[in-house]
């Protein structure tokens, strides 16, 4: 089914699929990346956690009705999704104030953001993924104004509903990143993954960190971590 | 009429005006930062061109009819103006790509914007006066929603008016930061100042830098550019 690889980011390779070329697969990669790339490891299992912890949570946003590229997992390491362009914005959803929105703007760590803060950066590794505003995102994109407020819409409609998700497995929802692409009928749906490798996750009873932030300050064993969210999703079913 | 020092930033003094609590004077110094501060310099004159260019462009402005805490100069640097106070916000109007904007979004330099760019950052020194979006805007200051549509449609005049404004002078207006302030009605209206510190302005005939980039990058005798600039205006009149 695998065709040909097509691209191969940090943490994911994406391959055509033989005879329709409306869908992808992608290859969840074992290596774990930081600050733009400067800290790089390798964990053994990594790709299957975030393969399938991300099925699953696309799969409670397909019933829910969020529109997203998302089919089915196929093994434990790869799924099949629709293919779409993805429009290059990192469009991050704030619950809580957390990393870098503290240093930059100077405003205290836990500071609850009611409603979410929503903000775009401008997917470019060699830039650095800078934060931009929506006159940038129309500037470098190809999102028109209608697509950048129903973006910023889908995003705080997938912020709510994914609160509740994580807190029904003890995880508050802190911060995360998505992404959103462009389909063969033009339409802008979600794609990417979900994950603890684009979600802050503390768990509710002990505040403990429980996502990628483990390996960025080196806080415990990543696996360990990732483990624990997969068994409580299962044991949720 | 001066009063007491109320405030004294990097380029002008701000002082009480006795019997009106609805004015303050503005007292322009020599004194030259760039990059936030890092870089210094005093220039014998440069606070009398400041005021005397600064008061052009807001006597011009209020013909146009555009709002502003502007009232009249009261000396080579000193001039009266509305109390206001200042929403935290430095507002930024890009035609042209130059400056910060070339580095942060590997937008090639002298690329046109056409709608203008307009970008919020946030005043404080501290932080190094970062970029922020609405949503930030919102969260760090007093503005509202409304407010903050109406004070970029503000921008996006003001710059309508200040590109023929510069042109009748043989100035290319590259790009420019505003200040708005709150009155004592909490009207929000246009402050602070517009001049060579506060403008990126290319001779349209040579390109010849004739703003403050010629301090920020050594190209020559500031004093002599701000000086052009002011006989232009003059012989304007």
């Amino acid at each position: 089914m695998k065709d040909q690889l097509l691209y191969e980011g940090k943490a994911k390779q994406v391959y055509t699929v033989t005879d329709d070329p409306n869908l992808l697969v992608l290859s969840y990669k074992n290596d774990a990346t930081a600050f733009n790339g400067e800290k790089k490891a390798n964990f053994a299992g990594k790709g299957r956690y975030n393969n399938l912890i991300s099925a699953k949570v696309f799969d409670f946003l397909h019933d829910q009705g969020v529109p997203s590229h998302f089919k089915k997992a196929l093994n434990d390491t790869e799924q099949l999704v629709e293919r779409t362009t993805i429009i290059p914005l990192e469009v991050v959803v704030r619950n809580v104030a957390a990393g870098s929105i503290v240093r930059r703007l100077g405003i205290k760590e836990k500071t609850i953001f009611e409603p979410a803060l929503v903000e775009f950066y401008y997917k470019d590794d060699k830039l650095g993924d800078p934060i931009i505003n929506d006159a940038h995102a129309l500037w470098l994109t190809d999102a028109t104004e209608q697509e950048l407020a129903a973006i910023k819409a889908m995003a705080q409609e997938v912020n709510e509903k994914l609160k509740k998700f994580f807190q029904s497995i003890s995880l508050q929802l802190v911060d995360f990143k998505l992404e959103f692409g462009r389909n063969h009928l033009g339409e802008v749906i979600l794609s990417d993954e979900v994950s603890p490798d684009t979600c802050r996750l503390w768990d509710i009873t002990s505040g403990e960190k429980m996502d990628k932030d483990v390996f960025r300050e080196d806080l415990g064993d990543l696996i360990q971590v990732y483990d624990k969210i997969l068994k409580r999703l299962e044991a949720a079913k």
